[in-house]
């Protein structure tokens, strides 16, 4: 599998704990720093440490897994290590973990000192396919999701599938939802092979082919003025569901599980206003609802979700921003959807 | 007075208020906030409030006044308004008050929703002088100055000279200091025109004076790899005194006395290492003495300053980096500094 080029860094898909190895070894680095949460320091970071052993000038910061732990006050918490530490600015951050070490070791690193270098390790599926190119920093405040970030790149990224092999199944079907909506919004072939695929363990290859995808879009168009916006497909319903469950349920929605629920909800809307057919929308429906648990999306949390969804930064102006479909493979963005199209939807989820 | 451009902004010098009035009218806003601290919402705020009636859709943000209010903690407060008035990515950020409130200000909206715009209106001498260019925003986390912001320029900023008459005199000495570092280190004719003026009350043009030299310098090494570093030139020392007395002094040094402090000792180094002549050394010396009242510099409280300065965002691998003076109008940068030549640089100020 090639390297992939991102705007203006590498993203390795073979050998890559070899090539970050490399990449420490050139960088004229003071320092460098892994940050990790409790599972990777335990499940990852050991295979990464036997080849650095070599190498000194590193720390580990450790922080709880969750993503609760997004939160600002983890950040300010990696923030105090560092100064603690006495890093400078030619340190080097490691961000070694899911979403929420990536999303929120971009941040810190992006912001100490005013910006010191960082890399990205992602470890879970979900990480490797949508936080490992974009350039999105971000962390949580008040438990409203990615409110204060960054957009920065990282210096390199670097995809070892073999840690999935420790990844729960609950996890990897996380990961898989963004897998199936660049197919959705993208390409009809590569939803197809997924389809076809075994997706309780994807193989790498198609790891390789969805963030090819993504890393088209993004390049396109770094700043979200257009065909970036297509990424949001599921988001906009999916995310305020996840935020919701996040603080109400007891065991919350992944951000996947949620994403799928999104997905159909938003491909419901497309299906009346941009001519998804009824054969396509069922057909979402179907993989969607074969590979996920139903969710019992509560009636009374309506009004709640859609209330976050009006504090979502895509959201100008007190308008709810869709992303939606015209066929699988083809997005359409822009659509301004009402309260009431969103209810419906829900419903429909829901079978209310 | 011209205005100044910088790195893809303008700087208003004449009619402030009534260009930054055609800003807002101009632009494609959805809403606007403006910050304050509870001195400039008195003094200054009503100034604007006047010319922003006729325009709907602003809110007022008010923290604390002082150092200490540029803290991690008051800038999530400013987060959490900005998601509770429900700003989008639309909306402008307009800094109203001294450098606590622009660099607090600058951080908080350049990583809300990963960046809206902001504007700068400095009501300071100091935040006039010094803020307004350059592109950095900061805050501090544990009382270690500046550790975390970001490079991001405004769009545009607005100098009313009449916000200064309802500065009190130690402040107006504190923004003083930054005019006479550009003096020393870029141009000795604007230093004798300085030497030469009322500086109990500099006059516009030397503001303006002051401000095209700082700009001259950051257009050209945006991202401080040679000639910005000039600007650091009292900050070594002087940053980590002004932290010092942050924490130890009831009364604590304004920023400018502390870097009339840190030149001080800075130039003594020059006069031993980079040919800083005596004349010139005593020069110095006696401008800044004539004008800040001397300050009790503790022998026991050089360690911990020291250990200060190891902190500061300047130094690389726990060296300590300093700006000297060939001659006044000539900086010379990357001086890395022994403990024993700053312990003796401040003995000779403090005459022990």
């Amino acid at each position: 599998m090639n390297t992939i080029y991102s705007d203006g860094y590498p993203i390795y898909f073979e050998n890559s704990l070899d090539e970050l190895v490399k990449f420490i070894e050139q960088g004229k680095y003071s320092r460098f720093f892994v940050l990790c949460d409790e599972h990777t320091s335990v499940h990852c970071f050991p295979k990464l440490q036997e080849k650095i052993s070599h190498i000194d000038n590193h720390d580990l910061i450790e922080v709880s897994a969750g993503e609760e732990c997004k939160n600002i006050d983890f950040c300010i918490g990696v923030w105090k290590m560092l100064i603690d530490f006495g890093a400078d600015r030619k340190a080097l951050m490691i961000n070694l973990g899911g979403g929420v070490i990536t999303d929120m070791g971009g941040f810190a690193a992006s912001t100490y000192k005013r910006g010191i270098d960082f890399v990205q390790v992602p470890t879970t599926l979900l990480s490797q396919v949508d936080a490992s190119v974009g350039g999105k920093t971000g962390i949580d405040v008040d438990s409203v999701k990615n409110i204060i970030g960054t957009f920065t790149q990282p210096k390199a990224v670097f995809i070892d599938y073999d840690f999935l092999s420790t990844l729960p199944e609950r996890q990897m079907l996380s990961g898989l939802a963004e897998m199936l909506k660049h197919g959705l919004i993208l390409d009809a072939a590569y939803w197809n092979q997924l389809k076809a695929a075994d997706l309780t363990h994807p193989p790498a290859e198609l790891i390789h082919a969805s963030v090819i995808l993504k890393n088209k879009v993004v390049l396109e168009d770094p700043t979200e003025q257009n065909i970036r916006k297509s990424l949001n497909f599921g988001h906009t319903i999916g995310h305020a569901i996840e935020t919701w469950s996040l603080t109400n349920d007891r065991n919350p929605l992944t951000h996947g599980e949620a994403i799928a629920i999104g997905m159909i909800c938003e491909a419901y809307i497309a299906n009346k206003r941009t001519g998804l057919s009824d054969a396509e929308l069922a057909e979402i429906e179907t993989v969607i609802n074969g590979l996920y648990p139903h969710y019992k999306l509560k009636h009374e949390a309506y009004e709640n979700i859609y209330s976050i969804m009006l504090k979502d930064k895509k959201n100008i102006d007190g308008k709810i921003n869709c992303t939606l479909l015209d066929r699988i493979g083809q997005f359409n963005i822009d659509n301004i959807c009402t309260k009431e199209e969103i209810f419906e939807a829900m419903n429909h989820y829901a079978g209310h």
